[in-house]
């Protein structure tokens, strides 16, 4: 009966996290996108971004001569951090937010997947339509192999693959 | 003549980006922050910092249990974007941001340094003291080297070390 009692806790408790986490990646528009440079320096960028669920992936759209773009080329580890805005007033440290750890790859143009990246990304961002007609921007899809969230203090947690990749698409039933 | 007009028009202009910069660092209470992990792969995490002008540095309070303090402890170098929220309904690829690329250092307990770094934290972050209290939390003052500043469409540009030092302080006359 405690067990039960338990395990109903962890699994609703579970749950709530699951839904924060969907909320995040759903509501919120820019990731904060570190890539390793040369001799392994950090560096992070603000990129916007779109969920393409057909592709179990994040969609970004960068400039080749933007130095995360170089960086993503050179190498294809990628972390994106997305958080809830700080709101003056309130305190900071406990803002609900995730880092997905992921891997980059361009998507060529005129492929399947290129059209379904371009279509969730333009879904979300119909003004970035004229950028994607210049020839030096390209986009990436970040596939996230896993993910670090915290709901608040002491609610930190790894999130798996599976998990990531079903709360990319929409919530269910 | 034509040149004086450029030339005043360039400082005026830096000036704005320069006013703009020290605004994002003085409004702002939380940064994304890159860190290198094992084999080069980049990691992203939401870390609250306050400017501490007498060390010329952003001063962080990390736990000694979390992924980044393990990661700065292995190698100092640093990456800290601050950026202005999106804004519901409002266009986000032209947000106003700030990478600063920086240098890492544990502020060793009771030191003249770490009296300030802890006093100019606590400053920012009253609801913070009780943390300090803790063993396993330290802090590290980022002695910022660089930065790239993103001011709109078209008004990116670099930051040396001089002008970084100039804006962690109060604004001049």
């Amino acid at each position: 009966m405690l067990e039960y009692f338990f395990q109903g806790n962890r699994v609703s408790h579970e749950s709530r996290l699951t839904r924060e986490l969907r909320s995040l990646l759903h509501s919120r528009r820019v990731a904060a996108m570190g890539t390793t440079g040369d001799e392994g320096v950090p560096f992070v960028s603000m990129v916007p971004f779109a969920l393409a669920p057909s592709l179990g992936c994040v969609v970004i759209h960068v400039s080749g001569l933007a130095v995360h773009t170089r960086h993503l080329k050179a190498r294809p580890d990628v972390s994106l951090l997305v958080m809830q805005p700080e709101v003056e007033g309130e305190p900071v440290h406990a803002l609900p937010r995730v880092t997905l750890q992921g891997q980059a790859r361009v998507l060529q143009a005129n492929t399947p997947a290129w059209e379904a990246g371009r279509a969730a990304y333009l879904h979300r961002f119909a003004e970035a339509e004229p950028m994607t007609q210049l020839g030096d921007f390209m986009f990436f899809a970040i596939q996230p192999g896993s993910a670090r969230q915290v709901a608040g203090f002491g609610a930190a947690r790894s999130v798996d693959e599976e998990e990531l990749r079903r709360v990319l698409g929409p919530a269910g039933p």
